[in-house]
């Protein structure tokens, strides 16, 4: 019996209740059966079919808009001009492999690396997160030789075979592997001392675990923000003294920022710095290109050596001198519209009047989070705090009849998930706090 | 001790002979050492700074013009008006992922599905054809309940974990692994009816291997066109018997299409089409968006329901609105500009115009290919016949001096990969075939 949710479902479309949905659907529901197939997901119990998205809004084909609290690619907002027109320049001049030399590429892989603790001084460019975080994976198992892994119970790191592994909230039906420690962070303690120690016992049981099968542990991986395992940003600093603890045994720190980087948590580019750790292994995606493919792997030379001493890589669309235009865009805009202080300043504000929401209606447990990543728990109030995911169904459901589109997280997939775009501002937080307050109350 | 020579470093330039390049690309390739590393391969002894693309034509930073006969991904032809178009357009109207409806995907997997057989009849967009490859190792080992795989000797299908282990050219220093059949194709007979009987006791020996290894066979995956593996395009259905034997056995076939598919073979869409078969899976990639990041797996629909109910899948950048922009634009400007008949016509020319080429060298050996893609090997004429790779690499690096832009291949490396984008014409062949001569006789 699986113990968590798998994410994907959560909101899920079931298109075995395909009757009930309105008429000018049903051709294209039916089409999409024909053609994608039921195996890829589509939201909502009537789904929507969108067809305009212009910063934190998207349009549906009946002119209907929509704010969007759910989409962390178009990081910048929606068709952000600078970054289509980039795109649009350089796809009309060249758009090519990194087999022959281009500048652009060295200066946009210096200003990420400047974000950087220094022993990260070299960058691998990919076109997806999985695939950054799939050669983590091979990284760190050459450099330490050890194939064990450590994982959050609910966390999602991408879609290969490899990753696909580490993902205990992609396994609908199996557990992890053997070679796979999980930690169940959803019974971490909330002190920051405590849960310090919890954490470093947890990764110290790993290791030993790790050990004791025989695999050894190759690295701890966490996505700094625990998004899928339903937003953990504090205590800040938790992780510090299991990074440290892990770093001395020889085995190494995936930071997977696919989803808290580019400036999403507030405080700085990446999610680690809350917790003041130099990670081994750093991976990036998403927001990289605000929607034009783009991603990568940023690590010391030294393990990029050693992998390549024994396996050719080559990414044919990774640095394309496209993704790289889309990439250096994207860092202007965060530069010039201010948007990492955006995040920290809204995201505070919303933050706090969430935390109101929590005092007023009882169905509303704990909000966490940091910037513009915010995770809000429905619980059952009749039974002292149980995760209530059929509620927070409910509420996603209702907020997209009235012109919200969010999702879920978390073990129990009791967790909304608020990430925005990070041109997010306060008039954007206050129409979606009153369209939550309404949501809340119409689904009683 | 490794059979096989890694195809990306066969024409890699090699930091260590720094010093010998002119001044001003030392800065670059000083800046490329501190930046990307030396993992990532870099062409040429003296390697070229690309300014910009037109159709089959590459320039650099000194105004040079290059032809280009290696890129196989700009495929329509490098900065094609109609993509760049198509993409912008849609970039700056919306470009999101697949979980809300939007028609075009369904038209666009429609047309696609249209030119499979009709077993074929559900598709999975990702966005590398490295991911596609994974997916479908994935699929045929939940289908098959089965791991072992059988591939060729230097065959090449992309850079996740899972497909580095069958992929044999990109393993520098070790064999392919335990549960990885390789078929030594290179030493495969010309003669239709031996090339059929001998590939068929290879994929026999490979099931009867991986069951006595207890691994079970799961699938048979070529590269249609064999690439890697130096060209392999005849005789046309040599695939056929093997794959009836192995589809009898309950194993599955992948055809790799991510370098024969969408035309370049000359006959049809797709390379297995060559062979009259019909595949259980078919992968694809590189020129299905000419350059914006695109890719799919298309398979029928129970193997993809009986994947579902086990993992979840979700492709972030997979069929966004952006790449199925692209890749309709793709599939528009190949039906305009006849560019399946344009391969099948240009590259016979080119073809038999290289066949008189090995007439008149004795370097030049066998001259194979379908369509627009073409191998030709060199030889050392003092030794009956060896390949000669150190001839390969300077015809290579001469080419490159004299406005050519070509790439190496198979097992020995000894193989000219001649892929040009499909717009290529007589002209710009007959402007190749006096550079090979020039570069065969200067290179003596």
């Amino acid at each position: 019996m699986k113990g968590v949710r798998s994410i994907l479902d959560q909101n899920a479309f079931r298109f075995d209740t395909q009757k009930s949905t309105p008429t000018n659907l049903s051709r294209m529901l039916e089409k999409r059966l024909k053609t994608v197939g039921p195996t890829s997901v589509l939201f909502y119990q009537e789904p929507l079919h969108i067809v305009r998205g212009e910063g934190v809004w998207l349009y549906d084909d009946s002119g209907n808009r929509y704010l969007d609290v759910y989409n962390n690619v178009p990081s910048v907002g929606h068709c952000h001009p600078k970054i289509v027109e980039a795109v649009c320049r350089q796809m009309a001049e060249l758009n090519i492999h990194t087999r022959y030399l281009h500048g652009a590429i060295h200066e946009y892989i210096e200003r990420l690396l400047d974000t950087m603790p220094s022993k990260l001084n070299r960058m691998v460019m990919t076109c997806t997160g999985s695939e950054s975080n799939d050669m983590a994976l091979r990284l760190a198992r050459h450099w330490t030789k050890n194939h064990g892994v450590i994982v959050t119970e609910a966390a999602y790191h991408g879609n290969t075979s490899a990753v696909t592994e580490i993902s205990p909230s992609s396994l609908k039906t199996s557990e992890p592997a053997d070679h796979v420690f999980v930690i169940p962070v959803s019974e971490m303690p909330q002190a920051p001392d405590e849960a310090k120690t919890w954490f470093l016992d947890k990764v110290r049981e790993g290791i030993q675990t790790l050990n004791d099968r025989r695999y050894g542990c190759a690295a701890l991986i966490v996505d700094t923000i625990f998004s899928s395992d339903g937003v953990i940003a504090d205590p800040a600093g938790f992780l510090k003294p299991s990074v440290d603890f892990l770093q001395s045994k020889g085995s190494l720190f995936i930071a997977d920022e696919v989803q808290p980087g580019f400036g999403r948590t507030g405080d700085h580019m990446w999610g680690f710095a809350r917790h003041d750790i130099a990670p081994d292994i750093v991976t990036m995606g998403k927001p990289m290109g605000n929607g034009f493919p783009a991603a990568g792997i940023v690590a010391n030379d030294r393990l990029f050596a050693s992998f390549n001493d024994e396996v050719g890589y080559f990414n044919t669309f990774g640095g394309s001198t496209a993704a790289v235009a889309a990439g250096s865009a994207v860092l202007d805009v965060i530069e010039e519209e201010n948007l990492i202080a955006n995040s920290k300043e809204v995201g505070l504000y919303l933050k706090n009047r969430l935390t109101d929401l929590a005092h007023k209606y009882e169905e509303v447990g704990a909000v966490r989070g940091a910037g513009l990543f915010v995770g809000l728990d429905f619980i059952d109030p009749s039974s002292s705090g149980t995760p209530d995911p059929a509620k927070t169904s409910k509420v996603i459901n209702a907020l997209r009849q009235n012109g919200v589109l969010i999702g879920a997280a978390g073990k129990y997939g009791n967790t909304l998930k608020i990430r925005p775009p990070l041109c997010f501002d306060n008039s954007h937080a206050d129409f979606f706090l009153n369209q939550m307050e309404r949501a809340i109350t119409e689904t009683r």
